[in-house]
Formats: structure tokens, C-alpha cells, sequence
């Protein structure tokens, strides 16, 4: 074990954490008590790496704190960011139904802390307790809804579009305009999350503020309505704002 | 029920049907007797509907013959094709574990034979057999995985790559050059399939034609090698030929 994993502090509640998750939320006290007993913090510093595609995947992991970048490298070495997950957020929990690998790599954007779980527990209980199994399978089933979506999203929407649903989905369905954002991370790493070169992604970017009225600068953007802006980009997606997989 | 569902003929087995699906492969004898008695064949004509998206999901599918267009409908009227499947193909039978709603329309484009499978009964299985629900958790991470090569795919490989891995899937790993190919369906939904609009598709596959050699005559298409075809379709892919979703 690398000398930044520990175990965690017992001020950290692990059963509660797990519970916050859908695919823990029915899960029984036995696999709770396992799981905080095993259950160790990960400390990682901006731009080091979790795992790379292809490592035998022993652990999934729940994000404490920090953005994780989740990608795959292809044969002529560029990347494709396939997700980035934040806090609250669980990932690799489905390397136990492939081959044992990871099928993606995960690194540090900035200063992370997760919560690393061992495979072996989770695939125990999927294989003893059938409501586990069912649970995994809700779960999977929303992964595979959202990835549809995106399918749908990269093959009907413009770049301007893909931003402006990039950006909705940072705004709660109740906010009335204007709204001010913080973009989460760069925009360079936002490009290429959406499937954008950074000359695509500027270009997009002054296109969408002459379509909606936003304004940009640095990492602050101010949306003046939800209305103009979902008018805009939910019109080449067959999900209304809001959407169902939101948050 | 619909005039055109009928029982199935005894000659038609259904048990050896969905024996072959991975879902089935290891299914006990009583739920094939119970699938095998429910099972109807339903036949569609060219562009007819089977079902459209967000209507009740009380079925899955498994094309016997022909066709199927998977879509999703935008807001301002435009189709994304989510998929195309044909015989052997199991289709739909996700939707049990989603809010009992077609997430997706499926329509005939051309004859097309399904067999139509209740969802009650998959449905019960997964919930009283733990073996059962496992095949499902491993059927529906094969989907997750495919899915994530396809969002892999629309992001990083240009136009061109995106035909030429489609000509890629319709060969055998073993062939050896030249192939001849027949298009299994019209280039406008082999675009529409590939997320492009057809003057994109047609630029590009002036551009395959140029960088690989390939002769396309109708709906034939001679591929030189496979090698310099690999080569070109693959490097902006983490897969390489042959890519192991492949059949």
C-alpha cells in the first residue's frame, strides 16, 4: 500500500457516506460494518494518478473531496475525458463485472481525498445477497442512461449547445436569472470533457454568449435566464430542462 | 394485441433462441419453459413501429430476421439513431429496470420478425434468482462498456476513422485482403447511425477512399487490407483491431 493511503480517522463516517449512495442505501449493517472496517482515505495531489486503464481494479472508490478526471488514452496517445466526478461521487464500483481491469484511468485535477473500497467485499454481496444485486443493477442502469444521453448529446447538439447544457446542469432547476456561476474546472479540461479541441470550445463559447446573453470572464459566468439558455441548448435533446439525471 | 402478433409456429425454438443470448446462457429450464410458452413472433413491415419512447414497457425483443432502428427523438423534431440491430440481437430488456418506460422508439427498416418476450417474467427472475440478476449485471456492463467506446469514439476520431471503424465491425478479424463488403443498410442511416449529417458522410468517405485505398460501388465496398484500414480507423481509439466488443 503507497504511504499516502491510511486508514481513515474515526471521525469519518463511513456507513453514513455509503448510505448517501443509491447502491448503498438499502445495503444491511453486516456490509456496512465490513466496508468501514476496510475502508481507507486516499490523499492524492493535483495531477497524480489513482490508476491507469488496464491495472487490476481490487478497489472502487467514493470521492471525499476534489475533482478526479476519468479517462482513456488511445493508440496515438491522445485522451478522452470520459467523466469528471466530484464529491459525493462513487466510480469504478462496475470493474467487478468486467475482467477485473479498470477500463479507464483515474487522476487528481486538484488536491483529492477519496474513500477507497475493497472490489472483494462489494462482489461478495452481490453474489450472496440478491438485494444487492438488484441495487447494482439500478445503478448500472442509470450509468447506462446518462451514457445514452451523452451518445445522444455528442451526435445532436452543437459545441455551442454542449456548453450550454454543460452549464444548466451547474444551475438548480429553481434558480431564477441572472445566476452566477463558477466554472468547477478549467476550461481546457471542460473542452475536453465535451469532446472539444480548445479552438472548437472558444468559438462555441462566443457563439453561445451571442445566442443567450452570458457573460464570461475568468471562471465567472452570469446566465441572465434559465429560459433563454435551455431554450437554446435543450432544443437538440429530447430531455426537457430539467433533466432527469441531473443531480 | 395487435393482428399482426401472433403464437409462435412449433417449429421455432425458443429455448435454443435465448439459449444463445449471453443474458440466457445460463438460465434455468422452468424460466425458458416459462419465456417459451409467452413468446410471440411479431412481424413488421418496412418503417412500421414497434414501440416509440416513453411508451409502457411491458416487452423486450429478439430480432429473428431484418432491421431495427433504436432512436430518440429531440425537442425540435430530429432523430438520433441510438442503434440498429438485427438478427440474434436482444434488445429492450433494460427497460425493467428503469421507471417501466421505453427510454428509446424501435422501428422496422425493413420486413422485420421479433420475438416478443414478457417483462413480467425477466423481471421475476432477476428478483427471485440471484444467478439470474448476476447474468443481467454482466449482460448490462457489456452495454455500459460498448456504450463507452461509442462516446470514446464520437469524441476523439474524426468523420473518416468513424466510417472506417464501421466498415471494420462488418469484417472478420481473419480475413485477409481484399474484402468485399456489402453495407447492411443505406448510407443515410449508416450516417444518421455515425452521429453525422449526410453531406459530412459523404465528404468523408472521400476521405477514407483516399487515405485507405477502398473502393465503394453502390452498397459495395472493397477494403485493399485490413491492415493500412486498422491503421488508419484505430490510432485515435484505445481499442485496438480487433476491438473486443467487436462480436
Amino acid at each position: 500500500m503507497a504511504h499516502d493511503t491510511v486508514h481513515i480517522p474515526m471521525r469519518l463516517d463511513t456507513k453514513a457516506i455509503l448510505l448517501r449512495q443509491n447502491l448503498f442505501s438499502k445495503a444491511s449493517e453486516t456490509l456496512l460494518e465490513s466496508f468501514s472496517q476496510a475502508a481507507q482515505v486516499k490523499t492524492l495531489k493535483k495531477g497524480e494518478t489513482l490508476f491507469l486503464q488496464d491495472d487490476d481494479a481490487d478497489a472502487f472508490y467514493i470521492v471525499l473531496s476534489g475533482w478526479v478526471k476519468l479517462f482513456r488514452e488511445t493508440l496515438d496517445g491522445h485522451e478522452a475525458v470520459i467523466d469528471m466526478v466530484t464529491s459525493g461521487h462513487i466510480f469504478a464500483e462496475t470493474a467487478i463485472l468486467e475482467d477485473g481491469a479498470h477500463s479507464f484511468g483515474a487522476s487528481a485535477i486538484d488536491d483529492v481525498r477519496v474513500l477507497r473500497l475493497p472490489n472483494a467485499i462489494l462482489k461478495k454481496a452481490i453474489t450472496d445477497d440478491n438485494g444487492m444485486a438488484l441495487s447494482m443493477l439500478t445503478s448500472l442502469s442509470r450509468h447506462r442512461k446518462r451514457q445514452t444521453r451523452e451518445i445522444e448529446s455528442l451526435t445532436l447538439q452543437n459545441a455551442s449547445q454542449r456548453i450550454g447544457c454543460f452549464l444548466l446542469r451547474l444551475c438548480h432547476q429553481d434558480d431564477i436569472g441572472p445566476i452566477e456561476l463558477k466554472l468547477p474546472y478549467d476550461k481546457s479540461l471542460i473542452a475536453a470533457r465535451l469532446g472539444m479541441k480548445s479552438e472548437t470550445f472558444s468559438r462555441a463559447l462566443n457563439k453561445l454568449r451571442d445566442e443567450t446573453g452570458i457573460t464570461v470572464k475568468g471562471a465567472t459566468v452570469i446566465i441572465p435566464t434559465l429560459e433563454t439558455m435551455s431554450h437554446f441548448a435543450c432544443s437538440a435533446c429530447s430531455n426537457e430542462f430539467p433533466c432527469d439525471d441531473m443531480h
